[in-house]
């Protein structure tokens, strides 16, 4: 079979390659198989990698270096790295009071849980995150998630008290939570979120937001509890007799100071601090501003008492009574799973730019730490959140140290400064909520989805659509169902293809990305993705036959006779038993169509699998088995011409 | 490039298969697209090609034929035919009578219930089926599994009546959805019943079934009324003193009669008829045994009296009132799709030995009309069990026609003969229940599963073990939520792999599955395998920078640099906008690292994706897309000489 010469190509055969035999007894121990299954499975980027060779103590030194990444930069710190994490620390600081009031407020919670939230939380971080450019602070959309579904067991206005509690809790479970996610390497998780859902989740939640501001801006009292488009507006309208001028008009102002600052951003990068600072210039301006009218009285709502002093404890208001915890538990995990993907996909894109490594379930032990610490300190959830990242990275920081930079800054304004904060007004914060939302609805990654898929576009829209029209959770979820689903689908409608030879038959393509591919006479070469298991097998084997009948009926109108098919297995990754159960079924029909089934090039994991079930020795032969569609064409060829020479020796 | 030398192995480089270029410019407009994607999720066996050329009046026909089959046998049906389906009709007859009435009692049903639905479902069939070897009957798992739901809601001890309305509604709702199914074209739905969850579950039904016989072979007249092994064994002992000893020699007797008929049948094939009417003997013989010695009266119980007259309609005591809906509909589903994927599997396999082909869509269609229409003449679910259509195919069944013919001994049996089947012993009826159960305890099933594929393993034995010890939903819905896990871990979690070059740089394979395939100085290969898409894009990416770490600090090893990753796509069926982002960092990292990235062989849908994204211009270049990994090692080879030259001008 080696040395037949075939190819109407007029190339000649490298024997060297058709001898080539697929290996067939490579056949790793079951232990081998699970060992390594597992691995890929829960540690894909083996953490612990070049151990081995260590001496026990240094073994032992590294590991905890893995879990407390804080001794692995903090001995080389030097005074150098810790100027530019001086200065991105007091940036960052300074963005973290106006959004840790503003997001508090947005999440119907005292306005100091947000300047508690930025002290704590990223202490714990800078000591075991892994990235050097994340800001930790509280986040808009799991703010206002939280409060949408802690507000519909428990209304803020009915027990102040138990709906604190109750953010505590989640933010406890939060942790557990993450941590348990991290500790059993669960990132996989994370991975359920698509870009896709995450982008039209953003949006739809920004557009919300902003609603929300509505509110703010125009200095009303009553408001709707609810998050969807049609609550608000018809809330608005009905409250509009409290609609304040005064508010309007400084919300506007403020609204383009602030559109101003970052266009500034935009055109002359290196000012980025200007937009940096914008938010806080606007918190002393109004707040300023505030005061010397007495605004309160003319129609500016203020932000109200701050207490002075640092984070109390909170671990006693943790409700645990069979009462709440369904809704703690419920809020904890849903806004802590949107918390992770926000904060690993920032750490990430980050990381990128600076070519450094992220370790995914690292970050979420790291998170999960500073929740539950965060929950036992009067914080609720934060995570790391794209704008005060954005600013931290821009304004040069190093090392996590920033964060620490970040929280005694904080802490010297709990200490100190906190009640000057009475006389912000809500419409400043507002304005702030609105300019850092704007740039979450991505229109132009909206269209790009349009244009390359249109599936993605769909999940992508659900999302947004959920969000805005019902609720959160519903958008979320119905856009992730519809994302497993399509994961589902790609793995139940495998794509199969025809394969024709090119460049005189060394290369096989699919016949309908290249027209030019000339067919092969009485050999159907057919090439199989996916993995091949119970949820495809019956689509595979419908398919196959139908490949094989539409082949016949073409072969026919030819004059000819289909006699092989070769199955290109290249792009199997596994197969099941249902999988190999399918094959043998097909291998039957064919059989008893008196067509002949060729494997070529099946990888390792199969192998091992059609080997140990007899397919190969009692099915299709191993003789049949090829390493490439070239020697199975060959071996085809060779066996055509001699039943043809049979046939004209039996005809003489 | 194409003329560049290369090739450690002394090859010449064929120059026409360099210059075949990838086909970038294959776009297919979104319509057919969608029109493809579609056809081939919902239509992967195409039913109506080929009508396309025909007249109006000939597709018509053409059309109701697919929905009809009876009209593509009837006009062609001959007296010789007929002889065959005579015989296998009056055969399975004798089999549908002991086994209705078995499969009734085991449903806690009257007996006659069993008889009726062995008349009209069968007839609908014999119009709508597809198959041409299926017998139609009760089944005993779904018999089984429709009595612990049912029982669970309403005792039927409590209300006999509203039980068997529950029972016919509950059979109502399987139609429902089973033709549903089948007009939606979701058969798909029964291919997430994995080989190895229906060896799983069949088996441990079986036994389960087996041990609830023991009331049957004890006389007992007190049992559970639930089914796993626990509670049935407890209630064995608990009624001890129910035991009653003539009924258990009877019940050996039987027992063993049957035992040896089937042996006779595996010795001598041709005597298949022997087992085949041998439980109708049993019936036969034990009624007229116990007639003569008043064997109620002596420990042993016979069913009692059964009423003369063909089914009674039923479609007033369909009850689809607020409370026992849900349970219907929950019974219905079950045991539908049970039932399905039974009759389903049943029919293919059988077909398969003919040659024949099966429509799974148009199966559901058949089963669906006939239990709706069972449900509304007294009958309770009906499927394709497999002992019954196994001794229809070995008894020649030629045609459907055998169904009609069985429906026919059964309307005489109904009419003139059902007072005298009042004397059937019920340890007649468990002792053929048993027998028929054996068969279906796959120990050599179970060892090749262990055998071949540990995880399959273990989703048979979760499913066997669920229903054992827990109850029949349990180990159904474990198993099959296990097997849904590891679909998506397989897509979560797909492989990689890096390929060495063999046969002189002609072939690139595994080299964990090639352990003397060659590495390629400068050069990393990986083989990319599934799709890319949310699930794994973050696996992906941990996978390939690993990789190409591990390259990295081999090559350092030997002194050299790695300067190429080469990115294999033959195996990556579709991508996502997840993907793509992926590989759009992946490539930027390894820019950094002043690594070129090539990409072979992309399918046409990913193709499509990667220049609609902008991914191919703007990332890559044109000039790394690659149809060969030949050619891009070529190409790669050529970029290290050309630097390697420029090195040598700039230090000379």
């Amino acid at each position: 079979m080696g040395t037949a010469a075939g190819g109407d190509g007029g190339h000649l055969l490298c024997a060297a390659a058709a001898e080539h035999k697929v290996n067939l007894t490579a056949q790793r121990p079951f232990a081998e198989v699970l060992r390594a299954g597992l691995a890929e499975t829960f540690f894909p980027d083996d953490p612990f990698r070049g151990f081995g060779s260590l001496p026990p103590a240094e073994r032992a030194w590294g590991g905890l270096k893995y879990f407390v990444p804080a001794l692995e930069w903090a001995p080389r710190y030097t005074l150098g790295k810790f100027k530019y994490d001086l200065l991105a620390g007091v940036t960052i600081a300074s963005l973290a009071i106006p959004q840790g009031i503003s997001y508090a407020k947005l999440a119907n919670l005292p306005p100091i849980i947000g300047l508690y939230s930025s002290f704590v939380p990223p202490l714990l971080y800078a000591v075991f995150g892994s990235s050097n450019n994340l800001a930790v602070g509280t986040v808009a959309a799991a703010s206002l998630l939280l409060a949408s579904i802690v507000e519909a067991e428990v209304p803020r206005e009915d027990n102040p008290e138990l709906y604190l509690q109750i953010f505590y809790t989640a933010a406890f479970f939060t942790g557990v939570i993450q941590t348990a996610l991290g500790v059993f390497r669960l990132g996989l998780i994370v991975d359920f979120l698509s870009r896709s859902t995450i982008t039209g989740f953003m949006g739809g939640t920004a557009a919300i937001i902003i609603l929300q501001q509505l509110k703010g801006m125009l200095g009303m009292k009553h408001f709707t509890s609810k998050t969807d488009i049609i609550s608000v507006v018809r809330s608005i309208f009905l409250y509009r007799d409290e609609w304040r001028w005064q508010s309007a008009v400084l919300g506007v102002c403020f609204l383009l100071f602030l559109l101003l600052s970052k266009q500034l951003r935009k055109k002359k990068p290196n000012l980025f601090w200007v937009s940096a600072i914008a938010p806080f210039m606007v918190v002393i301006i109004g707040g300023i501003f505030a005061f010397l009218v007495k605004g309160n009285e003319h129609g500016i709502p203020i932000v109200g008492d701050l207490k002075k002093g640092i984070n109390p404890l909170s671990i006693s208001q943790l409700t645990f009574t069979d009462k709440h915890v369904n809704t703690a538990v419920k809020a904890g995990f849903l806004s802590g799973i949107l918390a992770l993907a926000e904060g690993i996909a920032v750490g990430r894109s980050l990381a990128l730019i600076k070519n450094e490594q992220i370790d995914g379930n690292k970050e979420m032990i790291a998170f999960g730490i500073m929740n539950i610490a965060g929950s036992c300190t009067s914080c609720y959830l934060t995570t790391g959140p794209f704008s005060k990242s954005a600013v931290n990275f821009h304004a040069g920081c190093r090392t996590p140290m920033s964060n620490v930079v970040m929280s005694v800054c904080i802490m010297l304004v709990l200490l100190f400064l906190a009640p000057l904060f009475k006389y912000t007004p809500l419409v400043a914060l507002s304005s702030i909520i609105v300019v850092a939302m704007i740039g979450l609805i991505k229109v132009k990654e909206f269209l790009h989805l349009y244009r390359v898929d249109k599936f993605d576009f769909c999940i992508c829209m659900v999302a947004f659509v959920g969000v805005v029209f019902f609720t959160m959770v519903i958008g979320l979820g119905a856009s992730i169902g519809l994302s497993v689903i399509r994961a589902l689908l790609h793995v139940a409608r495998p794509t199969t293809c025809k394969l024709g030879s090119m460049a005189g038959g060394e290369i096989f393509c699919d016949v309908r990305h290249y027209p030019h591919a000339r067919n092969i006479p009485n050999v159907l070469v057919l090439q199989l993705g996916s993995p091949i298991y119970f949820v495809n097998a019956g689509y595979f084997r419908e398919r196959i036959l139908r490949w094989v009948e539409d082949e016949e009926s073409a072969s026919k109108a030819d004059g000819q006779d289909l006699q092989y098919v070769i199955l290109d297995l290249g792009g199997v990754s596994s197969i099941d038993n249902t999988g190999i159960g399918m094959l043998g079924e097909v291998h039957k029909s064919l059989d008893r169509k008196g067509i002949t089934v060729a494997l070529t090039n099946p990888r390792l994991e199969v192998t091992e699998k059609l080997v140990l079930s007899g397919f190969i020795r009692d099915k299709v032969g191993k003789e049949w088995v090829f390493l490439t569609v070239k020697d199975a064409i060959t071996a085809c060829r060779y066996g055509l011409q001699r039943s043809r020479g049979k046939q004209e020796d039996s005809e003489v």
